[in-house]
């Protein structure tokens, strides 16, 4: 049994305390806002739980084992490191800190304490994309050839971070979960079409080692809501579109086939093969629900975790390896 | 009545030989196809049509007004500077020619002569795409702040020319139908995945003056055919796909309000307005039908053409910049 | 302000519950089920609210003005007879009851004793319907030819109702809503394929006065879920898909024309017109909670109930004939 | 090798003759119609057939060897007599007549002179029903619980027939391909909303022995087209739209499982079982072209017609009976 402090009690601290309650391994102590509304919000749900503004008082309770910080992004380094100072596990929100910096001395500090660090990326323990992840992991797709997303809605402009940040951050945490491929760089362009806002309107292509491509397409200034994935392999293809309210993942028997047989390379025949497509059922169990008992997990046996701090920080340098490639016009910025 | 030869009878002569005889100004005189087989196909169909495998024949009749080109692109240059030099209006299939330097004699010749040259861009032509260019031009839109257009298939790899000038080509033109905004650079990325074939998937980017911006995305190796287009304006917003039976546009009243007055420019206030939806009747007409008497009308009467050499001449060079930029992982060619 | 009981926390019961709470005209007092068990999962939520599982006691107290009935159908009329003897204002789930012998009963107590006798159809307080009910009254329909609505799924076999009584329900409740037109006559026909259970799958057609006719298709055996609605009027045409995220009324310019100036009847010229489509924006409030204001508003000011006990009483007396009609083969029974 | 003869030049007729002339089998000596002007459109095209308004003449010519009658359905029963006491096979357009009285007699002279004579029953001559079919007989679908088809556009207002033989004689035809079970009964609904011209909506049940039931739901005046069709069966269920470009058929790994061991009937408990979704690959061939090669083979061959004239009868009756119970508001009228 893990006690729980969750701290920010936003838009995601609902989920997040609700979550943690239900599960049997984990209990709530502690819910930290700075804001005294917030915290009412939850005195009639939950009478049980403590209240408080003060991080320290969280921290200096020897009965909390681990807090959960859903704050904005650019709290989440120094509110982690008191944490791990403190000794506490940590479940951070996406994403994980506003620098790659920040994540390799979070990484370090958890290492250092031999204390659990995780990232609430929550889409990889969605049944969707860990069907996606057995797919590709067990050669059903043959060999990778690309991962294409499209996520696109008319969304809040956020007045820190860009739409890559807001948005793209959940395609990286699903590449992350289904193919091993390195990304070494990236290329990128977007727009700010609201002065003195960040870029609400953008497209990253991340290189990776071999011929696998990924791009991302997100756009908070969209008439319609899209989330449209297409993952090309070279034995099957997947169309993944999280907004189909049962068949979110459809495989396509399809693809091309190559006869290297011909004359010369350029007289190469590319032949196309078009069969079955089938949608499988899908687990159907809340991901935040997993991703709770999944940590509990991790901390108590040492499980490998599916989305680590590695993984998080790997997505974080992308990202800020991409607002680079924005400045320059799309230059290619390695990683 | 303007007499016509159709040179070359693949893929697209036979829906250009159908439209010259079915309309009321043109008439076809020959279809000249290096194939006699080709060739063969016409004579059951249309009995009077003179068949040839020689060009020269054709272009020494007199009584041939005007050739509509439709061979492979690395020979439309050779063919209409000859067609030209002899005297003959031309209608070249797009891409107008495989660089832009040769768009420029081709344009040279042609102005030389005053001679009618124009590129059968077809879309610019449907009932879909004119409506656009109506909502655009009437400034229903307002200021226009992104194009965005995904067209992806399982479609024949080509030898010679990449995806982007084979799909890509249709959204450029489509662009140039509805805004007068310059293009200035382009950003593009891609990736063959048969070695020694032409990049089968493409991301581009087209910067423009002030703060519109258009991406395209084209995949010979998807899953499924996509047709989907958002633009993106101040007052509106548009959907277009191709693909729906009769609802193509769709026009949503939707968009964001900038609060200037906010204290400063990063505190600027961004509301949103989302109102109604609606799908423009369209003008059902075949679009090369009306090309073939525009044709006529702009040899006739001098008429300014839609889809003119200059258009197809900047399409080309936009696809010449992103070629270049593919090969430089990105970086952003001036145009 | 208004006293309220609930009678029955299963399905529905925690969502009146919840919108009687959150209105600001509205207080629960009781909650009231036979099982401790249901009661249990109301104390967490509303520490305030007290539990019984005796409708005596909650009848007793002269504090409660309402009871709120929503337990099994064959126990409406017993229930909700005890509370209007007890003088209490009703709100009762729906099918009103299960014979519309017992609804003219009901209806004949509350009126003698100047109560409030409301049913819980929920869909006539949506947006969408409430949409069409605008369009129709406006006449911007013109004269309705139609009503035909699909609403099928995987659903819950019941043990004492057919699926009519447990779909097409909803249906006869949007009908009430948007037309005065009388019904007259029911044909219905259906089937049960598990031997002792209730009929699965039904079709009913409701004759009106007049050339207006509804057809209702209602199945728990589907593989896929349909709610699709298509309206059809002399001026336009709505189609109305309840499970579309956002655009759930489309209303088309399409319709016929009649030529009557032709030589005999049979020769009468029938034309086309098809025009635009439109999406109009929604009202997106919760519908339940529209309910709730509304039968405070009735109680407190006497204003015309949307979903009265006499038309809750119309529509239990169709589903009373649809059952006839279905044993005797699809014949014609007279409302 | 058979010549074959095509009486009426309308809607249909050209596509006949485009397909008996692309046939390897079949050769078209004659297309006969009332109308010099339809005579005329076929000139061009073949200038081989001979034309001729006379059908005394065709039947005269001891080398036509079939005639295929495409002409309005009140003149098929006297063109076809003619035609098989001329000694030619046919193939008539569906409906194969307007009473089931005149289908007996064609049928009967056909057997006296041993005469091939067959129904263009279109759809059962598809990928998509042909793949029904096949899911059918093979037993995969389990028990057929029920077939239910919409079928509705703002469809051509005939002034003979009524949208039963237009539009639900398709649907009585996929019937009749995938299921051997005999109906026995109808019951139907529909109204005509314009005076004195034929019912443009109607809804028709076909009862069936045992417990499976047809339902089919034409419209004339509909504001959109669809071509939807369930087909319930006890192991997997069938989602059929003709209108998808790719996948028109979906099986659902869905259905219901019944515990018999419960105490008693009325407690028997419906489980639900989901699983995956497939689309498999159609073939790809135009269906009157299979129609037009089968329609040989059964003549050289005495191959069982899939469309058979016997097939087309009962077509026939269904449709004669459900005319008679829509005059009966829904009385059910025994086959």
């Amino acid at each position: 049994m893990q006690n729980v402090a969750v701290i920010g009690y936003g838009y995601w601290g609902p989920n997040l305390v609700r979550n943690f309650m239900n599960a049997s391994t984990t209990n709530v102590l502690y819910v930290c806002d700075q804001s005294e509304d917030q915290l009412s919000r939850v005195k009639n749900l939950y009478p049980t739980i403590k209240l408080t503004t003060s991080l320290d008082e969280v921290l200096a309770d020897s009965e909390v084992d681990a807090v959960s910080i859903a704050t904005p992004v650019n709290t989440h380094y120094e509110l982690a490191m008191k944490a791990l100072e403190a000794g506490k596990h940590v479940l951070v929100e996406k994403p994980m800190a506003d620098s790659s910096e920040k994540c390799k001395r979070m990484i370090e500090e958890a290492e250092k304490r031999n204390l659990t660090l995780m990232v609430d990326h929550t889409f990889p323990y969605t049944g969707a994309v860990k069907k996606i992840g057995e797919l590709s992991k067990s050669g059903e797709l043959g060999e990778l050839y690309y991962f294409d997303s499209v996520r696109v809605n008319l969304g809040l402009f956020q007045s820190d971070v860009s739409v890559l940040w807001d948005l793209a951050v959940h395609d990286l945490s699903i590449l992350e979960s289904f193919t091993d491929n390195k990304p070494i760089a990236v290329s990128a362009t977007g727009i700010a079409h609201v002065q003195g806002k960040p870029v609400n309107t953008a497209y990253l292509t991340v290189f990776y080692e071999g011929s696998f491509i990924a791009h991302i397409h997100a756009n908070w200034l969209a008439p319609v809501k899209l989330r449209q994935t297409l993952i090309g392999g070279s034995e099957k293809m997947v169309v993944y579109d999280d907004l189909e309210p049962t068949e979110k993942i459809k495989i396509y028997d399809k693809g091309i086939t190559v006869d290297p047989s011909a004359a010369n390379i350029t007289e190469m025949r590319v032949g196309y093969r078009a069969g079955d497509m089938w949608a499988p059922k899908l687990e159907n169990i809340e991901a935040l629900n997993s991703l709770v008992t999944h940590f509990v997990d991790v901390i108590e046996n040492g499980t490998d975790p599916i989305t680590s701090a590695e993984s998080g920080a790997r997505i974080v340098r992308i990202l800020e390896a991409a607002t680079e490639s924005i400045e320059k016009n799309g230059q290619r910025i390695q990683l």
